[in-house]
Parts: C-alpha cells; sequence; structure tokens
C-alpha cells in the first residue's frame, strides 16, 4: 500500500509518501517539505501548497492520502489558516479520486512510538529507524508527513466516509471524534477514479505489455 | 471590473460574476450555485466545489475574486468546513494568478443595501435591482455572492496583501480584523500573471486582429 501523509500548514506543509507491504515493512518513496513565503498574500500561498500536493499524487501515485487532524480549539488565526490549507489537501485527494483519511497526532505518534505522547525527536528518531534511514527526515513536519502515512498504513482507520464525518475534531480531555469509513458504494467510486487515474498516467510502454 | 463574488458554503457554494463600469453600474454575467451532496465524503465534497469554482474562473475570466469573510466564533464544526472551502476558493484564485479580496458579511450588506444589519429578503431585493433583474437570484447564497461581487467593485477594499494579513476575523463587539493591500510588487505579479491568463485562453480569431 502506498500512502501519502500530510502535515499541513502554510508556511511548512511535510508530503510524505511511504509503501508498506502486507507484513507492514515500510519504506520511504519521498520526502519533502512544500513551502510559501510569508512575502506573498494568503490566496498565492495556498496556491503554491495545492500545486506541491497535486506535483506529488501526480508523481508517485499513492493509492491513499493520511492528513492530520487540526484541533479547533488551538490559536484561532492559526487554526483557521490549517483549516484552509486542509481543505487545500482534501480538494487535492478528492480531485485525484483517492480515499482520504484523518489522524490525530495522537494516533500517529502512538502508532509509531507506541506513546501518544512523544516528543518531536521521538516522532523523529523512529520514523527512521522504521524506516531504515540513516539519520531522521528533518524539519519535523517531513518526519511528521512520513509519521502520518505510516500510522495510516498500519491502522487504516480513519477513512472519510459520507454524511455526518466530520474533518475537524474538537478535544476535550483526550476525548477525539473525528472518524469514519467509505461506504461501499464510496470505495467503489474511489477506485474507479483512482484506477481511472493510473490508466490515464501510466507509462504507454507499459500499455503494450 | 469583472468581480466574482464567492458565497463560501459546502452544501451551496454561491458565485456570482459581475461587470462594473467606471459609473457604477453593475450588471450581471453569471450566477450559480456550485452543490455537494451530503452523499459524498468531504473530500470529494471540496473537490467538487473546487472544480466549479476553477470552471467559473476559466469561462467567465474575471479581473478579480472577492469572498465573504468567515468568523471563528460560530458553530465550530461547520467553521471549519466552511474554511476548508475558503482555502479551496483562495487556492483557486492563487492558481489563476488572481488578486482576491475579503469583505465581512456587514460590508456586503451594507454596500448593497445602505443597512449593515440588512436581512437576506433585503439583499435579494437590492440585488435584482442594482443589476436590473426581474426578480430576486435564488437561492440566498447566489444573491450573496453577486452582492459579495457589487461590494468589491464599488468599495474597492480588503484585498490580501504580504505579511500579516489575516483571512479570519473574530468578531468582538463588531470590530473586525481582516484588511490588506497587495504591495506593489504583489500588484505587479498578480496583474501579470492574470494577463497571462488571458492570454493564453483568448479566442485564436482576436489575435489576427
Amino acid at each position: 500500500m502506498r500512502v501519502l501523509g500530510i502535515d499541513p500548514g502554510i508556511t511548512r506543509c511535510g508530503l510524505g509518501v511511504v509503501d508498506v507491504d502486507p507484513s507492514r515493512r515500510a519504506s520511504m518513496v519521498f520526502v519533502g517539505v512544500a513551502r510559501s513565503s510569508t512575502e506573498l498574500a494568503q490566496h498565492f500561498r495556498l496556491a503554491k501548497i495545492a500545486d506541491a500536493i497535486d506535483h506529488v499524487i501526480s508523481l508517485y501515485e499513492p493509492e491513499v492520502v493520511a492528513i492530520e487532524q487540526v484541533f479547533a480549539q488551538d490559536n484561532l488565526r492559526s487554526v483557521s489558516t490549517t483549516m484552509q490549507v486542509m481543505g487545500v489537501a482534501l480538494a487535492a485527494a478528492g480531485r485525484a479520486g483517492l480515499p482520504m483519511a484523518i489522524h490525530t497526532p495522537s494516533e500517529v505518534k502512538s502508532a509509531v512510538t507506541g506513546n501518544g505522547n512523544a516528543d518531536k525527536a521521538q516522532v523523529q528518531h523512529m520514523v527512521a529507524r522504521i524506516l531504515g534511514l540513516d539519520k531522521p527526515p528533518k524539519p519535523a513536519d517531513a518526519a511528521d508527513s512520513l509519521a502520518i502515512a505510516i500510522c495510516h498504513a498500519w491502522r487504516g482507520t480513519g477513512l472519510l466516509g459520507a454524511r455526518g464525518d466530520s474533518t475537524v475534531a474538537v478535544s476535550q480531555s483526550g476525548k477525539l471524534s473525528a472518524r469514519g469509513s467509505l461506504t461501499p458504494a464510496q470505495q467503489m467510486w474511489a477506485e474507479a477514479q483512482a484506477a481511472q487515474r493510473r490508466t490515464g498516467a501510466v507509462d504507454p510502454r507499459r500499455r503494450r505489455s
């Protein structure tokens, strides 16, 4: 399973692609950080992030996109901006016809370190170990995007479905509200769209064989 | 001046295009509502809205895009979703190289009715009168998008610029915080991008003349 993990942010948006085989072995395909300068107006910044996400989807053809939950109880202004980035990321996955999952930060930390309260250094260390990298990916946004991808491949939960599923959770005493799964029809549609997209993008030489 | 007004929403997103001449006379070019079903997962819904905005920009070639401010003190879940739609709309304008402006609901109501607290019926009525329409555009989201476009053409404020401009305002006792303008360099870049876009889309027959 190939997963694109996204750590949403307007200044730095982590983008990591991971392959995970049925025995849960994970390998890194790509990692990068989409950046946008504060010299640009907000809509040009979001456009840059959108372009970067489209580019990574087009180049690495993930089967599913996973993103980290944004919490609404944090600083209102930065949350609003991050929520806009999340909208851009969701729309990018939707336009590519891919299923999309949301994971909370504590799910991500717990999946890769075994501790839902792990700090950034622990996450970076474990991501490097899981992926067999010489050193931890930097900056933290890059490592986080890989952690989100690994988390999704290992847990397999959090897929967005129809009706009533929310892409925001309000955390109260550790209880989290965002969950969902694709309905069978949704799943079929998503798979058909993804297949069509892959077919459209396939190397012509491969078609002859 | 041709303005695309956007009333952001995930279920109904109003999209209205208005031409306003130097004497402030306004005429309607297009009005419509992008809809997305609750049968779809959130990211597919956002993708539909993104497609609709791109389509309207491509067909009607506005010179500027104006959107209504989303307030962060409302219901958290619906605000989060609307903020995601706003992100999608901002990215669409940014990708098209267009300048983008944000107006508060009271600015919009005040511009078209003279009353910042006007109700939906008053806004619909005045939009129809200003644009010389036989009857008010419906649903309200459609009329609102036209009102936002008229508001921007008449006020000319609210353009997003670099550094520190916010696309969210927190309303407290009627005080609003979102403002900004393009720096000269931003403006030049936006104009150059828009010109390039228009040239690329121009009817080949026109090039010959």
